[in-house]
């Protein structure tokens, strides 16, 4: 197993150890627990708490900071994290305007992040919830009943993190979130699998000249295999796929985010920015903002995303909102 | 060759429409040329000019806008930029205060931007070039005579982009740009070679036990290679490498950089940069700030390099000022 780790069993609390070393200034630690909130909280307004399991990064401990997330929680890699462990972010982060947990749709994320809720509920915190699901390859996949949530979270960590630093109340933040979950749109492919370190081998396997459309974060099928075909018809494909379950008008406005999955060169997601940029403009649709990068990994996973979020002026102006946090500044 | 790409001698040209088209808040094109200039560019300040072979992104061009670089220029890929492709950089961003050639110690970049120098003097325009050699690995080696520069031109362009914003002259931003060279030493280490588009194959092989500790960002041999070791070990290694190139003592203040080639995951840097603060700690070396993440890449080369920047207040000063550019941003 080609890793820069000491033991496979101790991956996740050394990476936390490594972030709160990086960077004091946005975060610390929950002492016992594999949870980040920020350095200088809690703050007075609505709190964000998302997580998941580990092997995503930066998602989701690199967004915590203004503008975006109060605190995430780490599971095993690619394992929900525990309701103890959430339940005790919830506590850290409420600043008694309550707090909404940003949940990406795997069954044990949603029963997790809930059962935490009600615990935190249960101490008199107001606790609310979105559920997202951006993933327009399958309905339903190994981990999940309905659609999966993919890269399309991270604009939805800023874009809801922006509207509680407004100071706006739970049942706006919500309502906010709940906008972008119906707006934003991902597909995404792999050329390569990634190696969770407890395995210690690669969790499928693809031919040489092999890739596999629509491809979840943890390796989950896609729609299907098929050979490798040049970066402009793969984009053009996700984009269709995207297209057909959110039509957009010419005139529309959207957020453009090109993920990469861990181990595809920043030069690649270019070239398929190229071809994103030329459809959209050959449609009429205007891009308000554009991401490139690795948002939402899968450990060395390579291959990437493309997640279109449709806009209105309310989202529009929270996306391009100030943040700053380990792997997401903007001013 | 499992990449995402269309042609491989469209690469680069396919690359630098997906950045424009990405970033143009950031970044324009110069018309026919791989040059990457700043939007709202030329300012009336000393430019700086940095570049060389593609393959390194967000290397160079993802660092153009305010307090870094004012042009980039991508030569294809590991292969430097020609003169006339400089020589159009350093007239575009030219400001009437005289530009700074930022070059990474290799014999071909050296002798392509001092040839691109001497076109512009002759036009009239003040340049001055600093030469970066920061890594400690070897003395030679494939493409240099002397040490290779590496991921500390990064901290380089930063610096000596913030001394630039002041007003500074071109005597005073390059005396800037030497002290940073004097003050920042790099090393590397390789798991895994990467894919040249056009030559379709990997550069060289690894066994799958074995590791390259030293290696060059095009793939250059490094010191030795040996059974893969902990990630503790590796980085201990490299440290000690680098404190004795520059010795450190109780109370110094240094930058951190924790910079992933392109293929290892962001969990495996923060693992590295745990060991990373913990040594240092442990000598009584304070960290005025840390980057981790794919800064200076080899395409999808798996490993990391280790980059210490000993700061003064001075150097420190201008680490921390505000930039803006689409791989940098920091406020």
């Amino acid at each position: 197993m080609k890793k820069v780790i000491n033991k496979p069993e101790q991956v996740v609390e050394e990476m936390l150890q490594g972030v709160v070393a990086a960077h004091p200034q946005y975060v610390k630690r929950i002492e016992g627990f594999n949870v980040l909130v920020r350095a200088n909280g809690p703050t007075a307004k609505v709190a964000l708490v998302s997580g998941g399991g580990s092997g995503h990064e930066p998602s989701h401990g690199g967004f915590v900071g203004r503008g975006m997330l109060d605190g995430a929680v780490a599971g095993a890699v690619f394992t929900s994290p525990t309701p103890d462990q959430v339940y005790e972010a919830v506590k850290a982060v409420d600043g008694d305007k309550g707090v909404l947990l940003i949940i990406k749709n795997y069954t044990g994320d949603v029963m997790n992040f809930e059962m935490a809720a009600e615990m935190a509920e249960a101490d008199g915190i107001k606790v609310d919830k979105v559920v997202i699901n951006d993933d327009v390859a399958v309905e339903n996949s190994t981990w999940t009943t309905g659609r999966r949530g993919i890269a399309g979270t991270v604009l939805l960590h800023k874009i809801a993190g922006a509207k509680a630093e407004t100071g706006a109340d739970l049942t706006e933040v919500k309502r906010i979130a709940e906008k972008v979950i119906a707006n934003v749109r991902s597909m995404g492919m792999a050329l390569s699998p990634c190696i969770v370190p407890a395995a210690g081998k690669p969790s499928f396997t693809l031919a040489e000249d092999e890739m596999e459309i629509g491809m979840g974060i943890h390796g989950e099928p896609g729609t299907h295999r098929e050979n490798i075909r040049s970066a402009d018809e793969i984009a053009s494909h996700l984009l269709e796929k995207i297209f057909a379950d959110m039509p957009l008008q010419q005139g529309d406005e959207v957020a453009v985010l090109v993920n990469g999955l861990g181990a595809t060169p920043l030069m690649e997601l270019y070239v398929v920015n190229r071809k994103v940029a030329a459809v959209l403009n050959a449609k009429g649709i205007k891009t308000a903002k554009t991401f490139v990068g690795n948002y939402m990994t899968s450990l060395e996973m390579a291959g990437f995303s493309i997640t279109l979020l449709k806009l209105d002026a309310e989202l529009k102006a929270l996306l391009l909102a100030p943040a700053d946090t380990p792997a997401f500044v903007q001013f």
